[in-house]
């Protein structure tokens, strides 16, 4: 860990100070296989953040509003996301906080035995990088224990709540024996992540903003936070991500919340992509897990 | 209620506080009729909430500005609204603070006497979350008073102010024998709302900020809230939740404010969703109240 | 004035204190005429905020990148905008804090003497609501003075920097004599202001957010404020603005700001409403004096 | 420098305190040539500001998901900007901060090696504005050589991070001979910069918010700034200033930034502008060095 110099404005750093936080965590070696599974030319991972009530509760859970918002995701939300995966035959990736899962065991189970991964998303969504490592620690393999009880398969992948990746989290992630991170964005391609400069063994397969729902979808009452993208632009946006991954033969990797794109208006999104990607050909719809393992093994 | 403990952080507290959170109101058994009234497909229920001058007040009431854009809302906003529903023969929900039908008390009789429901929406726009439950409590009854006074009709529906619904929200709504609120948005299909996990008979018709045009229109000054979602792109959202609707054979809620779409501009939307919606055949246009009693009675 | 009363909060408020609130300044008598001059069918009433360096210096004057942005204002945008009108042979008003005419004398002649109105913009930019009412009076009378020396034409109206009206505003407005206010938007039309219930014989010529493009193209580097709405998607707004009062036989008033719309991507925003005013026919171009002055004359 | 009278607001303020304000850094003597390089009709000046990590270091350097977005910049970003220039045999100028340049090193010496331009950009992207001279003119200075001694080439040209341009920024320009700034925005045309109203021989070329993808695709995960213009309308308004430069024969400058437009689904408009300006015909593509070193000597 780096110590603080409070006296110090980063102008004023000296060099080891800004090469050491920078240095934390690091992309390494790339992990772009030839080909994908079967051949095929591109990759299409869809992860779907289970979020629910935990949104609001990490915030003190006061707004009953709020609480019935994340209540959406659960009870209308993820069925239909379900319901649009069975019809296209497409095994994709849930990641879930632990009280989310606790709160809705049901859900996970059904997320499971219809063939997707449920993968480690933090306790209650709290924020890795304002927790003591033995707290962070705690509560990533409670959630991971929890997980597994609940669905009888142990999680092998972990996003960190709001993409919060803390100066702990590779190193848990290491104890803890993960396969893959997807929390960060150094790469299109999925890459192996360093440890203060030290090769880690743990994929990580990259999100970004730009194939976040929530960036567009985002909405807080109290703040000047609105969902100002119509959700043909935000289509457009992800269309031209997926056929930019399919021109390179790389990874689509989408980021969706039960309680943003869960919306009459907003589903079609999740189909229409779909549909295109299937369109295009040479394609390997997966889990996150199937990505980084296939990405890990196969690197050129 | 759930007390305070401050010594805690939400990812430390123990299961049951963050359980009895999200336990306070919930939603319960679906209120989903097998068909609307006349067998219609499709419900359609337009609200307006004639807020007017009562945003300003309840913020302070200092700026003359912004009393302006109320006075808007009863001057120029509700008379076009009006307008276009008499046009069109359609019946909706105005739901308007005390204050508000107090400052402009020939409206709401006009609107009562053109077929329309007044409901119950705070006093002066007040956050209910900030009161306690005496004032609360107060000044629900006080505004429903207040309307029946003015227009002979007793509300049977309430609408937070801000959608902010407290912990006592529903006990008082359950008090006062409310049939429905409209505030919560844990569904796109009516429900029975539960308090404390025991169902209250009182019917949610559920709203969403999707639906909502001050989160398209919303704009201030001294904050970065703008509207800056253009208003073909507003429709469209709407259109999209509509034709979804209908396709379920659902409810298309829409929550409109006078002083945000009651412009040459924006008046449009409102006329061309019904003539849409007309067009669609088998829509039932109908008050709050109507649908809530509708969905209670013929639940499957 | 009313005076505070610390200890309540809105909601706690006797009636007589939101009465008081709301009567300051009020929307009095319709000022609509039948017809516009030469039997016009719409005015349109094209105004410019001439800004400036002044935007900055209220806020402090440390940045010097937005006092350039200011500068731009004189130096391009004008010139530019006055090219348009001159082009197609129209008036408008500009609006014009003091300071601005102070450091760009020579604009303020060239727009006087190519046939535009000077008006009032305040001293610096302040905002009104924050002065006693002692300097309010002094900096308005001191604009009016300044605008006076250098063009040899006294204002006869008046903005409000920021739309910024103070409870003081409209008694000074009156001492002065002044025609119009152009601050306020509770209608589409004229209307006689109102001071505590009081005709004042002041034409209020409103102003709506969504007629100003400062609120689309606004931008503020260390705030969240960024010009997210397409110049198209502008035009669009305004389109329908004029559309609207085309069809009701109203005003089309805008507000334009020389350092957001004196741009390549922008200026042709205001040629092409001018083209599809022009193509209406009817149409009587106008400034803000002549409008307030014909709408006061010719009030139904 | 200005002294502060902290006693006095702004509309309180002596007409030499906002004239000293104004006057510290002023557009002087246009610099418009007759014609371009081998007389072309306009000039295209792309530019790239390589920030990768420093953004996040300048903010204190905790986040390790933000620090992972700037190497993106670096690991994917100027690659493929780099490949789009050189596929159409295109030079352009990057702007990186001393940092950066330090922490990818080959990437700077590729840059000049292609051809391109590399310029002053500060020295961990601080703010200029909140350092004293000593400090700023020590970074800068550092920054320089830096530069210097990985490229083999001495800058001359220099672009304030943020566009935050001190009251000491000119000064410093000047002692160190610079030949360019482009941080100010008073004109679309290159001018002569003042420094207390003294021509300096220093050349402005002019950057705008309105042509700098920031503005467009930012985005701050705890701030209310979202990337909500979509990549096509983005392209529209960048589409509408050059070919507004194209028609007055002046300067389209363009501001990108890896870690913005280097994504699948932005960078086709980098290219697609290219391609349109092309088409055009009668464009002269340079660096920022060399338009301002024509616009220097040729100005009419």
């Amino acid at each position: 860990m780096i110590s603080d110099t409070p006296a110090l404005e980063p102008w004023q750093w000296p060099e080891e100070r800004w090469r050491a936080l920078v240095g934390q965590v690091r992309a390494g070696r790339p992990l772009r296989p030839a080909s994908w599974k079967d051949g095929a030319r591109c990759a299409v991972a869809l992860s779907f953040d289970s979020d629910h009530e935990t949104n609001e509760l990490r915030d003190g859970g006061r707004s009953i509003g709020r609480m019935a918002w994340g209540e959406y995701g659960a009870r209308r939300g993820v069925p239909k996301i379900l319901e649009i995966l069975a019809k296209h035959e497409i095994r994709a990736t849930f990641f879930v906080p632990g009280v989310s899962a606790l709160l809705h065991p049901d859900e996970q189970r059904r997320v499971v035995d219809e063939g997707h991964e449920v993968a480690i998303h933090g306790w209650i969504h709290e924020l890795n990088s304002e927790l003591p490592y033995e707290a962070e620690r705690d509560l990533m393999l409670r959630s991971s224990d929890t997980l597994e009880k609940l669905t009888g398969v142990r999680p092998v992948g972990l996003r960190t709540p709001s993409w919060d990746f803390s100066p702990h989290t590779l190193r848990i992630q290491k104890e803890m024996g993960l396969l893959y991170d997807s929390s960060l964005m150094a790469d299109v391609d999925c890459y192996e992540l360093l440890l203060e400069g030290e090769p880690t063994g743990i994929v990580e397969l990259p999100v970004e903003w730009i194939r976040d729902d929530a960036v567009y979808f985002g909405m807080h009452r109290f703040q000047a936070l609105r969902p100002h993208m119509p959700p043909s632009a935000v289509f457009d946006v992800f269309r031209r991500e997926l056929e930019g991954a399919w021109h390179e033969g790389g990874i689509f990797q989408l980021t969706m919340h039960p309680h943003y794109s869960g919306y009459r208006s907003r589903l079609w999104i999740l189909e229409e992509l779909i549909d295109l990607a299937k369109g295009m050909g040479d394609v390997w719809f997966a889990t996150h897990a199937e990505v980084a393992a296939w990405a890990k093994e196969h690197a050129a």
